[in-house]
């Protein structure tokens, strides 16, 4: 409960706000503002998000439990259930939103690196037609997944078209977009051509407390508006997060930081590369390095550094979680490496 | 769709954010700190609330629907229906958010002037212990009402001992309890003392974006936090909600934001007496003037000032809101009432 | 808690089952069949149904209350609510379902003698386009009320008009729907042809349990049988609810049924005529006698008879209602008259 | 679509009513009887399956998959969860109502045969306290199981007491608890007595259409019946499903049909074995006969017989599930068993 001394590798909500988007919320302070999005600077916000990625309709909200859960209202009906990684944060993390607010079925499947596959999919897919079974009608995904790990563009594409083959819809976890489409070098719009709707993460990059939800199939848009109202996620003074929005697509900001944080992990991956009883648990392709290493070990680095234990393993063994973000420094990824070397043993 | 030129009267959300809180959000941005309100700025506001209401629990969340939703959770059993006021924000304005994620059915009773009584509590008590009936087991009030009046401590001591006869929870949305609290020149704990749980609203007072739910009862707060997770309102840079809080309840921010608006409406309220053809259709008891004026009238003065039409009348008259709010000058308030005065004919 | 003796007037579910419909259940009993409905029976029972209403689907239930909501929960998004009586018994007397169930907000207006007028439609339909609040759909009517009235054929062609051109679509509760046919001396489809999804009530007419959900839209129903069993309306031995309904539309027995009920109520209602004190509530429509009498006379008729108390009045008098079945004789009811007339000093 | 000529080894649902059952159906039609379960017939319903299970409160609804929702929603909270077996009717079979009805999330676990074991829960046991989690509190399990096995008393025993160390109600699926009865040779009350809320089947065992929701602890009860009226589970002519209940409890007529279907299977089993390439998928503890053998071999054998191929397996095998009833009788099972001899070449 006490404020965090150095840097956290703990997560990337750990970090603080980004100095751009803090002008930025301090910039929309001048004068009166018409509420609940009907302002200029949420206008700007919108435009620019819906320009950057080929969306129709863009939604601000609060959180990223927020977004998902906003999504998925607009693709499936009460009945229609959505397939899943059985690691994802909407199957885990986000204490039943999806059921208790939509009354939707989650379909888990197993998805050892984070990734859900057409297999995965495919086996999920008996009792089609069936009155008794909840019908399988989207397919979400996160790009980063739970693991740090990134779908492929070929990846994705091959999804996509297994979806639109078996009737599925995609929905698209976005919190950590940026970091994929910094790892893949690719633009926003590549990734969210395989969705039907995507949420777009501000907050671990940087922003004070923004996502969005992005439509990019048109008729999907006209009633988000009433959705988010009554997911409780539409902000009176919402020029105030728009203008974080807008902090964060101007000059590519959210890439940058992205770039950054994905560049810090890949430099304490290849810094702890060789350090005995350490080993990469996933490949690192965003903001996180996932390792595995005795338990012993985890506790002596966890005397003086902040991060997550992730899964226990056997044989004294576990899996821990460092995360990077847009104001780690190489100093901060040095001297944890540094740590790790040091507790090793 | 156009940013407002002029002070706003359209609502109290329409004005930015104090200096003061902008300040702490910015103070608040030093360094990492833990996520979802494990963090030294966060401990420090929910004291502060609990210590100034008397709450035993205090949650941040992002939205006054979403504070009503929440606190209503923590007292009705799925069969167990709130009795509210047909014009509350609860009943008309969240877009059906208590009955669709919570399940909850309220039970609306007329309220003339915004408050609800005992007689039209009483006429609602029928179908106690009939299992056909859903059973009456909140009322759930708004000080300061929608209609701008404010219940005397006397009215709510009344409502409180009627509410505990007939076993009967109280929730109070505090929206814009701080307006009550300097009308009534009274406490926030003298007004949460007649509450089983109620809200305290932020938003509407200076703050950028952030409402609390507090619980008066030990036995009621023991769930809240996953309630809130599960209602998405749980924020991951919880400091920034935080800190606004913080500043609010420094040196009695919210005190002077309150009364200073309350002041601007009670100016403009006796500055628009003896206009022909304008009276007033509620006492002015907050921040918000409702007047009733002809049509046209209404009509001429929205071409240059920014207020609501409330409710369409009879005989070609209407009633409008004039809301003003912790920033609304002096000038601003003269220059309204000219206006009113100038259109008059 | 004890067996009545003599007639009961309480209900028309005080009745037990005719002849009939006991004799269609026990020969539906012949040899093995396939479970939920994929049976000759049912089949028999859904043709039959859409033949005589004109139904493109007809769904079999177990009770109104589920009936209401599978109806409803065809014809409302999320954010979409239905318009009305404040007396119906979708409103008063289903403990929320709709509500719970399906998470829609019910919009009640004022019905003096349990009907829905265009006016009372109209003053509701405010907001429209304003993401705040619940947006009106539907408009749920019962034909026959809860008051015992009947809607003529010209107030439904009236009511559907508007609907139409509102662009609300219209649920009709039918638990009574054979009384109104049989009161108004028209088909049931005559009656369907104003609705978009409507009930079909079997159970107050002399069957053993079973309502029907019928959907006049042929986009309406592609999904309806989802939905019932997600609502825990799909009957395995679904047989036997379909012999039930077989039965009653077999030689018009729900016309005989409800004409029968329907003369006994009128019987009734002029043998009262002219006690002193004793006054028609409402007009007689249907197989319910609603009266006003004194709170005393009251007291002494229920002493030896079963009938309901509807509301308290001013003055010491009370709105009773006395409700006839397909089985209440010419004796039973000339023996309550009977009894009114006695009890009535 | 066709009824089924000769005996169905589909489902025990196939098979129709016992005549002793429908003879009470009959019984109980004599008279007027008050609605809604307030008459003499359904008191002692009540009562007797109350003695007969040593619960504190029994209540009758229509359905095995309303008994289990209206089960569950008696013991968890909105963010509380239920573990249950992967492939359990809960789980897999009421397409979602459980989610649907009540928000809740159900954590399934693997279970072979489907039998929730300690060690599946205890891993499932991660994330307590942690409010971004669903919070385990139910383990639902099915006494017979979807595999036709059954836990022994021992089972129930071990199970009982890891649930009552961490803190976790039981709620047992006794849909065919009968049939477990009779196979333990032991009471309803020795296998009542492990959980909290169960559920009791008769529509499986010669039932018309009726089961049973049993509170065993006391404080749950409460409002049992407020829940049941809103999942649309309320019978208003419940004398015909408690006469039924009574049918099934005198003279131990539902351990007759339990251990007459039991019986059969047994025997089909001893019939079958040896048959070259059919093999037990699982033992055979019940009144159903899961078989895995090669799926030409299926096919061949449902040109004449009903029944359903339960799994598709690897090298062009599958599991086939083989039901018997309280009315199958030696004839049938020794003609199934003789073609399934015929077309296993």
């Amino acid at each position: 409960m006490t404020r965090i001394t150095g840097k956290s590798f703990g997560s990337d909500n750990h970090a603080g706000v980004h100095p751009a988007v803090l002008a930025a919320v301090l910039a929309a302070n001048a004068g009166d503002a018409e509420a609940y999005g009907a302002d200029d600077v949420s206008a700007a916000a919108t435009a620019a998000l819906c320009e950057r990625t080929g969306a129709v309709s863009a939604s601000l909200v609060f959180t990223g439990t927020a977004a998902n859960v906003l999504g998925l209202s607009l693709l499936a009906r009460p009945y229609e259930g959505a397939i899943c990684a059985e690691t994802s944060h909407l199957n885990v993390d986000e204490c039943g939103a999806a059921e208790r607010v939509l009354g939707c079925k989650l379909l888990p499947v197993p998805a050892p690196d984070g990734k859900v596959t057409p297999p995965a999919i495919e086996r999920r897919l008996s009792g089609i037609g069936d009155e008794h079974r909840v019908q399988p009608r989207v397919v979400q995904i996160a790009q980063v997944t739970e693991n740090g790990t990134c779908y492929s563009l070929a990846e994705l594409s091959e999804l996509r078209q297994f979806c639109q083959h078996h009737d599925l819809l995609v929905l698209l976890d976005g919190a950590r977009i940026a970091n994929a489409a910094a790892y893949l070098d690719c633009s926003l719009a590549e990734i969210a051509a395989f969705a039907d709707v995507l949420t777009f993460g501000g907050t671990k990059n940087g922003a004070l407390g923004v996502e969005a939800v992005l439509v990019m199939a048109p008729g999907l848009a006209d009633h988000v508006r009433y959705y988010r109202k009554q997911q409780m996620q539409l902000a009176s003074k919402m020029r105030f997060l728009s203008a974080q929005i807008n902090a964060l697509l101007s000059d590519d900001l959210w890439l940058a930081n992205a770039r950054h944080a994905n560049a810090m992990a890949a430099r304490l991956a290849t810094a702890i590369s060789g350090i005995p009883g350490v080993e990469l648990a996933y490949p690192v392709q965003s903001n996180g390095v996932f390792a595995s290493l005795g338990e012993g070990h985890a506790r002596r680095l966890e005397e003086a550094w902040n991060f997550h234990i992730w899964a226990e393993g056997s044989d004294s063994r576990c899996v821990v979680r460092w995360m990077t973000a847009f104001d780690t420094s190489e100093e901060d990824t040095d001297a944890l490496a540094a740590a790790v070397k040091a507790t090793a043993v």
